[in-house]
């Protein structure tokens, strides 16, 4: 198929479309890169924003039955909703939080929603890039909304709040009142804190837990981006389906106050911004490891370092002056 | 001054000359970076290796006092004893932590001592470039040690571990079974830990608080560069001059085994790679603020991608493909 072809269909909706343009930008290759960059800038075109939510929490807290929920109620309400995955450590097994859709069964059959796989990907580098890609072309499939899950754990949280809107804390009840040692990196890049499991025995604990996380998200200093009360700590029930219609109030709220004031066009400015400086660092670096000619050179000269016959700065120098004046490939 | 003057007046021991040799490889500007990577390598060819000794510990553990008393034995035994610092802290606060060479007045006035203030500079990586180019011109001065010096904080422990032949953590006696918070990575880099203070009243917490560490060492995986018994924890007294004959034997000891099962050039050998590695990455990147054409090519095209005329993927390839293009400067 042309990439013209794919984009239309695409922007027209089409599932297979998607999933086949979604598999296309997590293609390592050098021709499929070329022709993911033109799929998704020619989708860019579409002017098509969805609101990304960005979604984190350690394994247990229940995130699938979290998404299942909040994502039907969204769905059952007309809002078309699609779930990616970022998944660091997928990596190291092999697997994937999300390869099993029976995870979310009932949200992966409604016809307003989308599930799509998390990729079984190398460094976190890589899976930024092609989550953003599937991320726009969600947005340009005609998704209102684009839920980005991550687990709870490393530098990935970073990386999703660097790409969406609104960035949710996912948390379970915590005995005794220590705040579960989540990072204060992550507490403040929150918008909105979930205390999930609030039902049945636990609900008390849910309850005190949540005031904790209030409590300390009044310590952290006010940000330009968050109208007053925000951000915010509330408690629900994944399973019960309980305080998801007041958590998607409140997103509502913040979004809209966010919308308003400039603070969303801002943000995701800044955020392309960010992408784009990334990118240009990681794409100067990866020529080193990539481009086997280089390769090559890289590992004779660190051979020659090694064994003492040139100095490490020389050496670098050199290589650097080298680096400049090859030809570019291809 | 000509270079190859200056480096015959270093290699002859000239202190004046050494001292000029570190400005100059402490300077950004672009001539005298050409001038400073010439002096190291006309250096280079003398085949001096120093001890170099990697000393961290957080402030209050008494550092200073630990080199002044330390360096003295040394040098009252006829060794020559260079003392350099990396102090990132420093760039901040515009101060040295080895500013003020009364922090150490009697080494300091030694006449087989030298004394190196550290530089305020900017971040770390060009604190790495410009230590490791001193580390070599005072190996070239034909130092018998350089003792690096860092404060316990951040990643500055990493950077100096990778440039020593031997890295020794000081600590305070702990109140307590903590184990003051040292961080699992930094224990691991150690080869030696040296619990200060075990004088007067701190004593039997000194003994206790080094007891501790040492089970936490056995706990530690078992490094293919240690001798039975390494790393090691012992008790100093650096007010008292206690222990650290016996720490020297101890450094003297894991010195010779490496040197005999060939660790310490295999050592020397991976590190030299890494800075070599570490430079070209340094060097791709720096390209990218410090060239201005580039640094005004990254700002109109990151302004595109903010405004949204470009998406930062393509902005970022299109970049590339400019830097590989672009005529190497000067």
């Amino acid at each position: 198929m042309q990439i013209s072809d794919l984009a239309d269909r695409i922007a027209a909706g089409d599932r297979r479309a998607l999933a086949r343009g979604i598999t296309l930008v997590e293609s390592n290759r050098a021709d499929h890169r070329k022709a993911a960059l033109d799929l998704t800038e020619r989708l860019r075109t579409t002017g098509r924003e969805a609101l990304r939510i960005g979604l984190s929490g350690t394994p247990g807290v229940g995130k699938s039955t979290f998404i299942e929920s909040f994502g039907l109620m969204l769905a059952e309400t007309g809002l078309r909703i699609a779930v990616l995955a970022v998944d660091p450590s997928s990596a190291r097994t092999g697997g994937s939080i999300l390869g099993d859709k029976t995870r979310m069964e009932r949200l992966s059959r409604h016809p307003s929603a989308y599930i799509r796989p998390s990729p079984s990907q190398s460094h976190l580098g890589g899976i930024a890039r092609r989550t953003r890609e599937a991320v726009a072309l969600c947005e340009a499939a005609g998704f209102d909304i684009v839920l980005i899950e991550t687990v709870g754990v490393g530098q990935s949280e970073t990386v999703v709040a660097e790409m969406c809107d609104l960035f949710v804390l996912l948390l379970a009840p915590a005995g005794g009142d220590e705040l579960q040692g989540v990072k204060r990196g992550i507490m403040e890049m929150a918008d909105l804190i979930l205390v999930n499991k609030a039902d049945g025995d636990l609900k008390p604990v849910a309850t005190r837990t949540c005031a904790d996380y209030a409590g300390a998200l009044r310590l952290l200093r006010r940000r330009p981006q968050d109208p007053d009360g925000f951000p915010k700590a509330m408690t629900v029930s994944a399973v019960e389906a309980a305080g998801l219609d007041t958590a998607w109030a409140e997103m509502r709220a913040l979004i809209g106050w966010r919308r308003e004031t400039d603070h969303w066009t801002a943000r995701r400015a800044a955020q392309s911004r960010h992408w784009f400086e990334e990118e240009v660092r990681r794409g100067l670096l990866a020529a080193l490891t990539e481009d086997p000619a280089i390769r090559a050179a890289m590992a004779d000269a660190a051979r020659r370092v090694a064994e003492g016959l040139d100095g490490p700065d020389a050496a670098a120098a050199a290589m650097l002056q080298d680096l400049r004046h090859r030809p570019a490939p291809g």
